[in-house]
């Protein structure tokens, strides 16, 4: 298997490396560009397939993984914060209510097939007040995070519940990402193989 | 913050650590017994609240954190597997279907105080056919595990989606966790304090 992550994000290596999988990392050069009025599922999956698409016009024959995640609330998108302000701002919407993660995921195969997917895992933050969450925030882990937190370390706090798919959250939905392999012909037994 | 986690499981260490918190490890010298006609949840909060008195009552002035965690499918409580055909013989019951993992959390603290509760996640497993699940078994992450699962490793392909939270399916629920430390006086904003 050569399966390049067309990523430079350390969460998406970490999910990829926690399933055995040996794959190399070469980011793209795709800016994360929004169109207007496009919805987050829409932009997401462009800029997934944007990504994908560049790696693989350099690597023919891999398979290779793009993905794009943001954090969506009440048809506002959140990407990554600018500063630590923005991600005090972020935040003190964000909590006390749902919100929807959403990942674009973008496999290309071998031969050059192609699949193009979107996650949505609903994510409830607890009430919590400006104080405490920016004390969060000094604990440093908001910035280069859509939505300005990190569920799998010091955020995991500021969440009562998700429903969905956990890894989605994190940046990289793994068990969309296996069915998407299996479509294209590497079966789930096979991608457990150790 | 003197914290004692009165448990050897790496999964609850590696929880706590993500954290940043400071803690050491202290394993009870309790058995995992059952008692006929308990529920899950009251089993788990009684075996957490043993593992946390034992090791509290030889650290008095500490905080003891203790747990327990059983996965239940329609009031049949699974443990951690005895063998590997043990373990597939849970996957198969478990595939297809939604089943609950409860863990009971029980926190002493400095002064004697102690609270105990338990957390609920549902979680979904995908339709798997038998020779899918010998080959997860076959990668070698059932033993130990309660269900015979690892959602945080190669296990998170079994799982269609999760409704709760999630470090409580890991093994220990860390929002609930850092509830019980605010109200016994340690407050979330200085929880995450660098």
């Amino acid at each position: 298997m050569n399966i390049i992550l067309a990523s430079s994000s350390p969460r998406r290596q970490e999910l990829m490396s926690l399933m055995g999988w040996s794959f190399a990392v070469e980011p793209s050069r795709i800016t994360e560009d929004h169109v207007k009025n496009e919805t987050p599922r829409d932009m997401v999956c462009r800029l997934a397939e944007a990504k994908a698409y560049d790696v693989f016009s350099r690597n023919i024959g891999a398979w290779v993984v793009g993905a794009d995640t943001v954090v969506s609330l009440h048809g506002e998108v959140f990407g990554k914060p600018s500063c630590n302000d923005d991600a005090l701002k972020m935040l003190m919407k964000l909590q006390g209510k749902s919100h929807d993660v959403v990942t674009g995921v973008a496999l290309f195969s071998p031969k050059g097939e192609k699949l193009i997917a979107a996650e949505s895992t609903v994510v409830t933050f607890r009430g919590m007040s400006s104080d405490e969450l920016a004390a969060y925030v000094s604990a440093g882990e908001s910035s280069d995070k859509a939505g300005a937190y990190a569920i799998q370390g010091k955020g995991s706090l500021l969440v009562e519940k998700i429903c969905g798919c956990y890894s989605n959250v994190v940046g990289l939905p793994l068990q969309l990402l296996s069915r998407m392999f299996s479509e294209l012909g590497w079966p789930l037994s096979a991608q457990w193989r150790k």
